[in-house]
């Protein structure tokens, strides 16, 4: 279903951050047809810093969470592997296991920096990623979508250095080509699209330029659309602006009416199933 | 701290609700001096129900997320231990251990119902109970506050049955009394509190009974107010109402001035204490 | 493969204790064809008591590190389900994630003290704990084996509350019959078996008596033999003894001949997977 | 404790590896004073190869257990760090909090392959992992002993290396120094014993040198002992034995003898303190 929308539809698709299971049930809700398990969104989630400092363990125990509330497939957000080709497939090992549909790896050096920070990152060498992606394609096989994600212009190393990454990471078995750029308008995305020519299918995280319109990114043949990043930051908008409210007002009164009912806690997350349930198998005699 | 807060002081304190490092980094910074790890939320947030479904070691591990990412102390919602007194005493050993600042306890069967639905639930045996009050502080002592939640009022079972079980409870060592009510009105607590005449003092979650102001809590001399999971709520209304928004408009732009910037982000975790660390630790020669 | 051992095969099975990665692996480099995940020698190892102290997360994660260092199959001591048939299927669907074939559910109350010490326990009630068992049935269907676990001939409420309740919980779905004992002759177990007339396969725990020959239990056409803890009483005994002469002798030099290799350690472990797969991914350019 | 037996103390002191809580539990009822948490077994015992398979988080969860399961110090093996200086002292701060007495940091990269197989390998630049260490103890003081690992010898790098590293190491605040060896003979150990002048102590794995007898290590002035993997290799050859008599004789009987007895499993988890407990707080109205 994730490989159908990544790599089979002609259709532009998006993805829709999730951090946690109210983050995933509620995308779903929505209308989404895909989530992002975002590393950033994780990380901040669980306070820290997106450096790797989260374990790779730790990571798939959230993402179980996410997948277990949510009929939703899930490309998880697999930073470089966390390690070398071994932890790599380790980690897709685990995440097949707990149920997510897709990987997305990415070329960064471990421990990483947040690719939004800094001027400019080291990259891992290009033939030992290749090799990563191969390991967890022969470990994983069709399992799961796998996303190879080139950091080639958020650090630096140009134009050509993306595109001779994405032919290598295309040779190795990626399904799709993640291109990550931090400029503010989508220009980077179409300069690499154009030369790339959909080899394979084309996903962008458009957290910086976000003024361009989806009808471009069609235009473009993208296939895929991540919202990286932006259901963590309304509710830390909303957090921050309700907990103000209850501090200065001692009293939830007048923010009531814009928050969620409890009911609506409760059928996120299927008390109903619950009661049904209960009503079924808990006869005592 | 938190001892001050509920037990030293006259005034009149108030714990917000967290469930991740998010929701206490940002009731720290809008003033908040104490956070209330709730179990409902908590639950929500890992997609269980509030039905113990959420396993004690999971709980630990997510109050340790939060402990870790503010300096408030932190009360956690215990339910009634996770089973009978050796269990509560096993979970208040390992939330001292991740640094919580207090446990509430209540006496409610396991595997629990949520408090706000259904009719009538059966409570734990009153001595059973204060048999487990009477563990656990003999086992961490006063390094947690220890905090005895009665569920009588709740659970149908009386007035008489509340104050009944608060002595039982005081005897056996509880630090407060968190007497629950899921009135729309504060009657039942006020009548509680007038009985009781702050033997211990007396903690509330004005969760249905939000009307009320401040002001009464004051006269009726209660302690401390726990706002129990408006943080967790303001979220789902804002994360749903923004990716509706960014499903149907394909774009993230009108939504960008309303929710958080990745800046805020990098300002509630602290990405400046890491550049400062990079720039002092990671010297190569 | 443990539904044909357990259920359709005429051949009595024998399923081997495993608490670690370790122990699952020389089980089955040994010739065992299936691994009990026994909740005491789990417990023990993570230096819990066997009275449900361990949560059932933490359980989860030792059958999954316990699954994952071999191929047989895994029959997991689920205890009573860690609560009620809620707690009951979500602990079977997270066994059944993690790679687990089938779990043993026990009608002992929550929390269980260890059937082995004590008088007498309370057990569930017939009817509750058979819509248990229908619940993990309803939720895993035929994924995992269902074995239900009979403690009345420990807990003393004597052999026709066994068969009774043998009865209800084969109705209810149950794959087979776990019946304990902790007599020293296996005459509660024949008797139990010879009222049974084999309606569902019997399996047995014959921890106390262990003089009892396979023959007697192949004549009693016992399906299937659990040694349930005695890799664990090996290790015990074999590292104090070995503790023992490193700490009075200074020296490892007379205990080397008596220990395993690191050698052996690797290819229990498969280190040689590992050279292998740096040749074939670990290349650089 | 662990600091004044490796720091302050003019005694030869050892300690024996744990890799769960019933190995902690045994070294201690033997009469050790101190124990290696190994990362080369607790990865065996979980399933892992010793190169970083496990994560840091599943590390710090093994030493909960071994912490809880015995009143001795305990060391940590804390490999590399698990990243750069910013993981290294996460995890120096979570062993600290789950009651670590020591963390033992070395200068092979990440992730790493086992010290005693292969040929060769990278370390990581002196100024680097000098920094690493400032990190850990700029930020868990003196709560931690810390002990520096010197990988030269085993990497290759020869014994200039080792002594410059030393030297750098103790500048950036390591209270001792691990130098290891994989000769069969200690000459390399008392080599670099002789250079280095116990300007730090001495702390010596004899897992290859194995025949040098104490009274060598105490003329060479060497702090402390770590017998790294002997309770889990003790344990594979047991449990091998056993399990193999268990599988061709079908049956218990004879190796009854040669295990240990429930209630020593009972007697070293403390299952009496259980009992007294339950006496006293188990009590219904």
């Amino acid at each position: 279903m994730l490989r159908a929308e990544i790599c089979a539809s002609s259709e532009l698709s998006f993805l829709m951050e999730a951090h946690d299971a109210l983050s995933a049930a509620i995308a779903e809700s929505v209308g989404f047809k895909g989530l992002w398990a975002s590393g950033l969104s994780i990380a901040s989630s669980l306070g820290y810093r997106d450096a790797n400092e989260a374990s790779w363990s730790q990571l798939v125990d959230v993402v179980e969470r996410i997948v277990d509330s949510t009929t939703l497939p899930v490309l998880v957000d697999g930073d470089g592997g966390f390690g070398n080709f071994n932890n790599a497939r380790l980690l897709a090992c685990k995440l097949r296991q707990r149920g997510a549909a897709g990987i997305a790896l990415e070329d960064s050096c471990f421990p990483k920096a947040n690719s939004l920070i800094g001027e400019r990152h080291p990259l891992v060498d290009i033939d030992e990623f290749s090799g990563r992606l191969r390991a967890v394609r022969d470990t994983v096989g069709q399992d799961l979508v796998l996303v190879a994600r080139i950091e080639s212009l958020i650090a630096g190393h140009g134009m050509d250095d993306a595109i001779s990454r994405a032919h290598s990471y295309a040779n190795a078995g990626a399904d799709a080509i993640l291109i990550h750029s931090r400029k503010s308008t989508a220009d980077e995305i179409f300069s690499f699209a154009n030369v790339w020519q959909n080899r394979l299918p084309v996903v962008i995280v458009p957290t910086k330029y976000y003024q361009t319109p989806a009808s471009a990114y069609r235009r473009a043949h993208v296939s895929t659309v991540i919202w990286a990043n932006h259901a963590m930051r309304a509710a830390i908008a909303a957090m921050r602006r309700v907990c103000h409210r209850i501090f200065t007002e001692e009293n939830t009164a007048s923010i009531e009416p814009s928050i969620a009912s409890l009911d609506e806690v409760f059928e996120l997350l299927r008390y109903d199933e619950l009661a049904r349930a209960e009503a079924r198998y808990l006869r005592l005699s």
